[in-house]
């Protein structure tokens, strides 16, 4: 991670990709024609929208809640992506009505916080660590400056300007300003995008300030605590216990300064958007505190907190991590919002060091641990993510807590940014999927074409249009599940060993019109095993093809899934169903369940279980509970005779 | 199960048998060494005993509980039986002291019970469900019948029978008698125990309307409820949902009578003390609708939801049962008086059908649900007897609750009348130790010595001692466990096969001084599966040699247990270590664990796990938990190649 300082790939805007696939674009018109409406109407219907009026009086229902415009401003953001590649002139009609009250509700000073401004007026900025205010203004400014880049209009970005200038004037280390940061950190990025799209130094220094002061002694929150003298918005009050106090304090990762932190710890959405603001810093900065802080915590996520579908987080107790290797699956967590601020947190590593390693925890979870929070028609959402169910976990249309929905939607609504990124002399081809990209390298205009049916094939081919030949380095990334990658160049086989560089393939050559790049991504059914730390996947196997993580489900196997067993020689057998799940792989092949007409009426005996054989077909693991009601299995018992 | 009215076996006193070996009679001598004054001290320094003098006034600390009375009953009736292998004439003037406490508490009327006379006078019998005030008295009146049978002094034995006589005017189905029943069982078995000590039928009869009353509609628990018009005791209000309701029902058993009962559910402490009721009424009432009801609840227990241990009730939540097959290791609860429990109706379904499907199950729970309950120092106790454990689960020197140790104290002093029954023309040897026995076969009195190192090895010797020739049958019960026995009967071999009958070799000759009979009951180690819908125990192996469970534990075995992996063909050779836990037969063999050094620093990967050889030691569960503190396992991985 030593190119850090040259900067020489950047990411792309998300604009400068079009989708023509049928794996992505139709998601992306899903969210465009059915997400991003119903969850406008969900703000409107649970009165996100009207609550900007600031005509709340007491006893009203619903009480306006903390958390409410970072719904809405996520809805805001995902709305102004789709409207980049998918001109809507209702839809902008409508983020103008939105911004419109938005600016009415600013107070005099800037500030926007409904709660604060009507039900508790006399509160603001008193409770920090639960109350969500710095949290909800980072993703106003997020939307601000979604907002902006696409449609050009400086409506929502200006509001957003104020009120980041007037916390400016609240937090930071002189005399007489607030000394606190975020319970739930979100703003420290969002400052960091503000300062990207308007040059102004003032929003990184803020964000610097809220990075470096995070942890310092005496902790911020519980002088706050003291202060206030009453228990934060969500009751905690602090524990006794020094190992409990250790857990409430890792919570929201204010129990050390964050150059510190080794392990990833707390509430998981938290950690991800705050890893998202310290590589971003590191980046802006050039502080190799930053980058080292960053990579010991990806090392340590990844290598002892994460669940094979990028799923992280186990806990529900504190939404968040526990000890190393403690992944259960029928209870995991792993709430879709932290899937995808992985997404967020591996992008900006990639734009640290292009190393695959932060391109395939990219893939994996966008894939799998993201795609599986959203069903097939758009409409239902999951929360928590398990990798087992026993037939009792369904998406849901909405949730109190409404985080994930939008979350999803923006993530999928700019997904053109993870493809690619560019550079002076370099293009790097992150993701694969049919789909033309406008890139920039150097002075050059690159219009890259792909075509390919990933996830469900390997076999790629790049085209590439120039308006005259350039010479400049295409990188492209070789999957860590891909062990035998065919690598041809205008037909010509180009060994990938000799030029493979921390993941990406790496052809420099002077680029012509007309070339192309076939690159063949052998997607043979693999199988996963757990490191044996991990208890809940004993004797078990995980199934995999290309970037897709498995899982069996009733619906396709009339077996208790528990008992289902995968002889260790099987094969399983790939097969595309155009008619299932809106066209999955599937993969077939036998294995074994207990025979129980073998079993008299005993519990316990001395002679070993007999086995028959039955039919086992896996689907991905994104696309489960999109049919009955059923049990569900990402590892299954491995047979070893 | 048709010989139950010619009742040919009955049970024999347990002072009828003198242990002479070295399991039990260390273990009797260490409750009455140790545990029972362990006991007493405890019910002094807890306030127990002082509360008789009903003395206490509001405010005062500690309140005399509810359930007081039954501990201190328990400890009564185990220091009975221990008087009787060894008069100790301070302990004989300790029991008349306390004896003398409880009668001068008794009221006027007969009513025995100190919290509803000091500390809520006016709520007598307001609580039947849950304040345990019909349970307090069944203990205390056996206590009674033991003292009183040990002693043969009456003081005990006169107040309980006032107590019980008055509680026949209160409960009951004349008018004007209240006609419930306790939410906690235990008064019915008293009463028949009372009835068979007395021979006053009243007593008979009220346990028979206890047991024919429980469960009709409507229930007496809901309308007590609703004209107390206060929660119960322990505050629970009657839950809503149809499917609580009836759990909250099925808790004490009350959901429907008794005949109709076709799953063992609820408080498993107070199943096993209903059904041993079902089984004494069966048999003195010869009635073959409590005796189907009880064979059904059986075989619904043992096939469906009993631990390999004998241990029974897996939830904390309950204390009892949940669903078929739901037997977790680590979260068992498996109460200790559950096990207690299961030995008594074992030994009363004994009575009705001399089945070695019972006495298979007294046996298997005596030697390992039951005895684990206690440390080997005779000081220490578990509540709670997991079949797993990460090391945090210790046995305590007593409990708020303090129903166990008691009850643990209780059976081992009088442990003798679980090795034998006797009848008119037979004798039934149910269990082996080293022991003396004076058995009455009709008119004969036969002298039974038995010479054995079991468990610890399977060559059993009886020798006979009778005045004169006898013609009877003697039934050796053939363990389950045992697959080759070889029995001799004067040295001559007797083909087991040619007279077994019902899990017991019977023998009917005429008997002769001095005859012998050698039974070699062969104990190879053993491994057990569960079945497979025991999803706790999937791919596990249990390791079992005679009747004693095995487990592993950290303390020989310093890896990680659930890593740990017994290949299927690895033989495991049994050494007795006369050292090691008092002396215990301990299994070592050859087993797996992963090879960490073969894993990088990744968390999934694609290539099988490689296996390293490590020694595996097992030592008999009972004994665990009483050297350093650590895991235990008893489900092992197998490992199939």
């Amino acid at each position: 991670m030593d190119n850090y300082k040259q900067r020489r790939l950047q990411p792309i805007a998300f604009q400068a990709v079009q989708f023509r696939d049928t794996f992505w674009q139709p998601r992306i018109e899903l969210v465009r024609e059915q997400t991003i409406p119903f969850e406008y109407l969900q703000c409107k219907e649970t009165g996100r929208i009207d609550a900007l009026r600031l005509d709340w009086e007491p006893g009203q229902e619903p009480t306006p809640h903390i958390f409410w415009e970072s719904d809405l401003a996520k809805w805001l953001e995902a709305a102004s992506y789709s409207l980049a590649t998918h001109p809507d002139a209702d839809l902008d009609a409508l983020l103008d009505q939105v911004i419109a009250l938005l600016a009415a509700a600013q107070q005099p000073d800037g500030y926007l916080n409904v709660y604060f401004t009507v039900v508790e007026p006399g509160r603001r900025w008193t409770d920090l660590r639960d109350a969500h205010e710095l949290y909800c203004a980072g993703h106003l400014i997020e939307a601000g400056v979604a907002h902006f880049e696409v449609t050009g209009k400086r409506t929502l970005l200006a509001v957003v300007q104020r009120y980041a200038d007037y916390i400016a004037t609240v937090f930071g280390p002189e005399p007489g300003q607030k000394r606190g940061y975020c319970g739930h950190e979100e703003i420290e990025l969002a400052l960091v995008r503000l300062y990207r799209t308007t040059g102004d130094q003032k929003y990184l220094r803020l964000s610097q300030y809220f990075i470096d002061e995070r942890g310092q002694p005496p902790l911020y929150f519980e002088q706050e605590a003291t202060e206030r003298g009453t228990p934060g918005f969500f009751g905690e009050t602090l524990p006794e216990r020094a190992e409990q106090l250790a857990m409430f304090r890792q919570y929201n990762q204010s129990h050390q300064p964050v150059r510190e932190q080794r392990e990833v710890v707390g509430h998981a959405v938290r950690a991800m958007y705050l890893y998202c603001a310290m590589a971003d810093l590191a980046l802006e900065l050039h502080d190799p505190s930053l980058v080292q802080a960053c990579e010991r915590l990806w090392q340590h996520l990844t290598t002892k907190r994460m669940y094979l579908t990028g799923g992280i987080g186990p806990s529900s107790a504190n939404e968040g991590f526990t000890t190393d290797y403690d992944l259960p699956n029928e209870t995991a967590y792993a709430e879709t919002c932290a899937a995808v601020g992985l997404v967020f947190w591996a992008h900006r590593m990639l734009h640290l060091d292009c190393d695959g390693r932060y391109a395939d925890v990219l893939e994996q979870t966008l894939y799998n641990g993201v795609l599986s929070g959203i069903s097939l028609d758009g409409k239902k959402f999951f929360y928590v993510n398990p990798l087992a169910s026993t037939g009792q976990t369904h998406r849901q249309e909405w949730f109190g807590c409404a985080c994930c929905p939008p979350n999803i939607a923006r993530l999928l609504s700019s997904l053109g940014q993870y493809m690619y990124s560019q550079g002076d002399a370099e293009v790097a081809v992150h993701l694969y999927a049919t789909s033309e990209a406008r890139l920039q390298v150097g002075a050059h205009t690159l219009m890259m074409r792909q075509q390919t049916q990933y996830p469900w094939d390997g076999a790629i081919r790049l085209d590439l249009e120039l308006a005259s030949p350039a010479r400049f380095a295409l990188k492209l990334r070789i999957p860590g599940w891909c062990t035998r990658p065919v690598l041809r160049v205008n037909g010509v086989v180009v060994e990938v060993a000799s030029c493979l560089e921390k993941g990406y393939a790496r052809i420099e050559r002077t680029w012509q019109n007309g070339d192309s790049v076939e690159l063949h991504l052998p997607m043979p059914v693999t199988r996963i095993y757990a490191h044996p730390a991990v208890v809940a996947d004993t004797g078990c196997v995980a199934l995999q093809r290309g970037p897709l993580v498995y899982c069996v489900e009733s619906a396709d196997n009339p077996v208790p899934l528990n008992q289902l067993q995968l002889p260790v020689d099987q094969p399983l057998h790939p097969e595309f169903k155009p008619d299932i799940l809106n066209g999955v792989v599937m993969l077939q092949g036998s294995a074994c369940v207990p025979d129980l007409t073998d079993w008299n009426d005993c519990l316990y005996r001395t002679r070993k279980l007999r086995m028959q054989e039955t039919r086992l077909t896996a689907i991905p693991y994104f696309a489960w509970d999109n049919r009955q009601p059923g049990a569900m299995r990402v590892w299954i018992r491995e047979l070893s005779i």
